[in-house]
């Protein structure tokens, strides 16, 4: 069965549309997979700020959990069909499971600060080759960007040294 | 009475926003009669799928009322008056009437999704146009772009013919 | 195709059923027409009262959509076809375009004042007529005209003289 | 013990009130046994459109028991005690069982065409009678006929065949 | 400074609005001494059943509120300035100051029930004078009566005795 | 048309579905006919303490409401079809109908604890039977048992006289 | 029928219990005149700023009955009868009722201005007198105060005179 | 470990403020036993007034445990430590434990009456004492004391008899 | 006066009413402890972690007392009076105080543990031996179970020491 | 790092904890799987009855998700650091990726409900095996299978074939 | 152009309001002040407890921006124009700029310890003027010191060294 | 103590990320200063519109605090450390103060419009500056430019004259 549509969206052309899918299609796994993780350190982080940090990542992933579902529709809409399936997700990647079971909220939030570093530049490269062919999934994935920074930049915060 | 003010947003020049401003006064006449198209549907579906085909119109519906609101603001904004009158709707407008009354669920969304594709198609040219004198009112339709791409492909998806 | 089922609501006999939504059928095209007035005058209304008749008109506009709404599914309900469209409802009213673009806040309310008493006198004479053959369709009415009154009133209140 | 109070509303004469009441008993059977009946369809219905007409279901019953609440209390406030045994109901009810168990949504849906037609007929027989001792009585009838007409159109509407 | 304005609502003439105005004036001043009433029993009822009974009479001070601005503004509406002040209440109505303070829950409930009795039949009056010429005042007491005939029966059924 | 489906629940077998849900029709009887009684005494209870009694059996029937509904949704879970219709339930019902119609608080009461009893006891039995085959349905029933014997204690808690 | 029960609040003594509720009663026909003559320039006042001071008056309204409603249940506590009744109000009250109906905007708030006044210094001269023995009450009248001098405030904005 | 901290707050004085958190700490063990004897009196009282009286008592305590919340949370802003213990409340409470277990709604009330005018006497104690030092948690006091002693009048008003 | 009622919930049996109800009623003294416990912590903490833990009590209160509520109102419905006295508490536990007043997290957060504990084990052992007799008490002592042990999580993860 | 720690729940024993906790990791990778697989569906699935089922998916995945969250935490609570990621999941399930990407809603709810009856499956022998030993765990899971099963039978009523 | 109105509050005086306003508008500065820098360490705060603290000055500063805006509306009340310019209340203030940008929580709560008791000390000064001639400004000052007091415990409780 | 982190957002470099923060830091001061100035002017503002502007004010003081929010969150992201203090404001700042305290409505709008106008010119120049390296600040700040636009629309909505 074709995994494409007969059309994409009006005013695109079927060859751009695909090859967004297609680079869309990296960033739906890497959110499906960012979801999985968040919920995973939820449950695996022990220490002093157990709570705090436990309540943190909540709405964390409920958001990574509504962009997944934005590029996935945006897939759609775009004419080609979005794989969410956790085989698939597994063998397409292009990285490792996240490291960590239980461990210390320093410990988890220092490997969450790197799991963020690799998506979020990777959307960044994506969001800059679409722009000239298609600024609907630029300003999406910008949108996106914009939060993702914001999630690293509370992450980070926990773990700053200063310097006097 | 003049319909223009004698002001523009800040930093943008007079004839720049007065340029805008015309070319949004066309998308507020396909948005106000995309939203009476959208319940003129609603009320006149027929079929097994009724009642959810009903249904789905009336966010659809909400958002576009929302949409032309944006607009015509956005017009009055940059010092133009916005036209809403269905009078100067039907004699400026480039189309004709949609061509459906009271008839089945698959002939409404198959004239649904040639409605949609005008209204975004001409929604992609204008935001191209204005991108380079006002990122703002780009963004403005670069947002309803998304949108009313999606909601094409909730039309789309009922009727798909897949391909083994 | 043709504009009426093969029934109308129990009890009433098909004849009077088309009668009565062909005279709901103007008033739908008066109510239809009046949102998109109201919603003119909210984005063309200039002076010192600016904000405050700005957002007096958001509830009348959102009542009377509901009122459109309500009559349309009153006459798919007795069984006929309704017209929501704007070519139909321009070249089947019998009133032209509300005259003013940007104006003072007077001058839109010394109009809408006269818009609204033409589609009050219309509303009385309709449930003059149906109020024998269907009590349903006059009480809609009434109820449609009690409120359309009381947002007249509040026009009015604006620019009443008292007169010692 | 006495059905009836030794008092009925204002301005209205005890013998008035009693008939009124016992034309409302028969309602108040017809809303109780619609209301069973639209929550056995809403367990029974299969077929491809099932998850639709299952969820069309649920607000229609939840308004049909309100209607039968006004009318129950409307009974008291007259001066009469009103049954709402399911014993009396099915000994004094004019009608049968409704007819289906398991069925398909077309064959659920044309059966509850009939049952709507039913109670509607006589909600508006008895409003006729009733208009000239009690207004209050009649407008009560009135409005739960609106709506229960609204809801035959929203079943009538899955099923309407379209003439060329 | 003259009592009434220079217009009526549209399609009844302005004697007519005038006279129907003069009998609301007569509701309104029913409608606020009630109001006044229903809370002072609310503070001065006592016995067994007193927070019951002091819970009950919130809604119904509340609901008899939005009556007495329901009337005020339909007599506006109509073009006649409506009064609400006390004095004038005292000095025009035709009955009695409600006549307990402190009093056990029977005793005020026989009372309320006189006032409901009073204020009601007065309601079926006005209402059967005003329905030639004005059906929307008209359904707007008949909505009115249904709602204070209920909370009547409320109070009647603390106190009924029943026959064996 | 047959009343079970070729299906029950995963890893029970379709014999004991079958058997299961049998027992849960009688329990849907008698959930159904409870709703209906609790509206009925809803109406038809007078005295002092009318209006705190007449409130509190507001929340029992929209949860025993709720408790027919899961019920009948477990039945058709099974594989069977479950009838909510008025005729059958009171052909194949164990008990008559409520035996009053206008009454007391005192005596209405009296009665609903004997309705409350039978339902709860036929309950406990039902549960005793399904728990080895079926936990799930166990369960349910435990949950709706826990409810019904505190509504009990709630109409208990009125008349329970206290030795010294 | 006494007017005093047989007790006050604890620590207090009957007879200060009985002359605080006597200074709060004339503060009750204050508040509750004071309810009946905002909704009375509600529906009375007229001209360019009609909207915005009618909706400004409501708020005040609602406020002012919850003050009303606390001054009485405190008069309750105290073990005093309250009185709410308009016929008392008038004749025990130390003012003349309002004097205008229909009129402007700025002749209405010119007027409440001056019943502002009225009911401010009232409640500041019975403040200061029962501090000493109940600070319970002084508390209650501190508080309403603070409210009632912001809504003058309101009121006195509009009307301001500025000196270069 | 010391129960006091090293700060109090600002402007008050170190022995100030140990000595007003001396005075609350009763005041905390009061209203933490209050808590417990209306849930105690909620669960236990019985008679034809059940429902109401039951439901009565749960908002008087969720209102009483946020004002040990706030009382609590006094004492440690003044630097003291609060204690919440049952242990030492039994053993350093100054009254007995409530005297009732199952009983009718008279004889509750009856000792519920003396419990609260326990409570508010010594309430309107501290108050006295601590107002020329710290008028804030004079304050506190003042406006605890007002609710309380509002549902001491609930709770008088049930059992109030009438002279004539 | 006799602390149980004639009756025990439909099929069980008096004697074993009477005896599950004692196990409960240990169990009823252990939850208001802990609700009592739970803000005693809350209100003492200190230390870097302050607010979070603060925080996190509260949640765990007002589920505990909701659990209070439950177990008492079960102890009511199976015919004893369920006890609420902190002078019956403290005299029929068997447990000492907790052990701290203000004192760091870390403290707090491992005497609590050990209070979890204690109350778990009792819940666990006391519906092992309900469970042949009332299901629907072991059921609820199940579900509160498991939200004491989820609670009991969290405090146990803010202290957990890693192995490598 | 140990995945386990040096406690469990109070009174179940280490070796226990750590058994059911084993089970429970299985049961958490398959709903963590379902979640992805509806989310999968919700964006592919096509024709006539598209948006119904793209709708009904949705709280579909709440739900499970939920589940997943609950599982994990009994799994934390009990002693066993639980596993939330997509490669361990992928390597230690024992079934295959969802084999359909874009198709029609029949294809799609026909494999649905294979996906369906394996989690259920599964669900009904973990919890037979934990119930003696933890009967925390075992309600637990019996409500998540009762919420599943219901799902199920959404899924199977719109392919179900009636029999005559 | 004056700063002060022709008017003060009925009661006080002229001079009495002027002063106090002049007292107020320094309370304003300070407040003003204290909603940036609360904001700024909202921003600037780093460390282990980053998320929890970064929480925790949200509602702190939220709530301080309606006493800044309740006391400069009391100075207008009383009839003085109030500033809340920042060149104003930098060059009017009697304290220097909090000192800190990005440093540890600890750093930070140590710093707004401090100026949380400047705050304080100068809200109690202020109250203690102004009781004799006006209540209701003391009584403001009284309820914004407590909610003070109460922020500054959350921040003191954080860095408490407990002494054995 | 350094006011740069050791990182910037992922893939834009540590050199760009402080230039764009210094960029944003001018805006910031212009924010807050803005949101200062409004609700200055919210306090000030006197005429015969008083009410409609102080309310139209509140919700934009409340929007341009959250800009303020979203810029300063935006710095810290990028590694910065934003100030948001009132002394650096002043002494960092490119404009005078306000120059208006209290004054007519017309007055004050008049300056609005030239704040708003020197916002919305460096906002625009600001986002040109920083699209090419960062267009996630970019979007940022047209998106705020948009509402900036559409609020000084609103005011200059007021003042607007009309050329015949």
């Amino acid at each position: 069965m074709s995994k494409t549509a007969d059309y994409t969206v009006p005013g695109l052309g079927k060859a751009n549309g695909e090859e967004i899918a297609g680079l869309l299609q990296d960033r739906l796994h890497a959110l499906n997979d960012l979801q999985l993780v968040l919920k995973h350190v939820h449950w695996n982080v022990v220490g002093p700020n157990f709570i705090a940090v436990h309540e943190m990542l909540d709405p964390q992933t409920a958001q990574v959990r509504e962009f997944a579902d934005e590029i996935a529709e945006r897939i759609a809409t775009l004419g080609t069909a979005p794989s969410g399936l956790s085989g698939e997700l597994v063998s397409e990647r292009r990285w490792e499971d996240y490291p960590l079971h239980k461990a210390s909220v320093e410990d988890h939030l220092a490997e969450l600060d790197k799991v963020y570093t690799g998506v979020i530049e990777d959307h960044r490269q994506v969001l800059g080759k679409v722009g000239d062919t298609d600024p609907v999934t630029e300003d999406l994935l910008i949108g996106q960007t914009k939060e993702l920074e914001l999630f690293q930049w509370f992450i980070r915060s926990h773990g700053e040294k200063l310097t006097a």
